[in-house]
């Protein structure tokens, strides 16, 4: 009886979620499909190669995290939270993925990419 | 027996947030309480006259609006969908709301205003 239930889909996604924001890149990609797809501001990242040098960029400058929400319906797992960094603390992410075989195909990762980085000028 | 049902919230936000997407922002109105607090990209609007001029701002570029997913439980809605503009067709908004009494109390509302804005300069 394969299936992905909603239990499975949301341990998938915190076990993820949990292992990146603590700087564990290799086990969070443990719970990546190779064919990932991540549509992140301004830009989509296609496989998993892609997907793990974004997050190994970004998780280095996380000082901690605040976590707001997370809701979880069949295939698909929300998280809101605050990954806070040095230029702020009060910005919020949200991601949507979608899980198959207890592995994340497809996240919709968004933030406001002029909260998290310093103003390159007035 | 009053209780704020899954269904009451997911109604309540769905009601809101096709009113002030088809433009009817007194419509939309009507689901969001007196103190709501709004947390944009940016800044946090307080109060329901804040946010009506919030959303009469953004609401007239809209051209077009694509769902992702929705997400409810118990007291809280998380909506992810593609606010179509002349700018972008394609970047994520995600908002998650809190429903207390089938009214708003608070939005977190994520989007990446790089992706939606024109370039103020090089």
């Amino acid at each position: 009886m394969p299936e992905t239930s909603r239990s499975t889909a949301l341990d998938t996604v915190l076990e993820f979620h949990r292992a990146w924001t603590s700087g564990d890149i290799d086990a969070a990609m443990d719970r990546v499909a190779d064919d990932v797809v991540c549509r992140a501001p301004g830009e989509d990242l296609t496989g998993k190669d892609a997907y793990r040098e974004y997050l190994a960029g970004f998780a280095p400058a996380l000082t901690g995290l605040a976590e707001a929400a997370t809701f979880a319906q069949e295939d698909r797992v929300a998280l809101f939270y605050y990954p806070q960094t040095a230029t702020t603390t009060t910005a919020p992410a949200a991601e949507c993925f979608t899980i198959r075989d207890a592995r994340i195909v497809e996240s919709v990762l968004v933030f406001d990419r002029l909260s998290f980085g310093p103003p390159s000028g007035e």
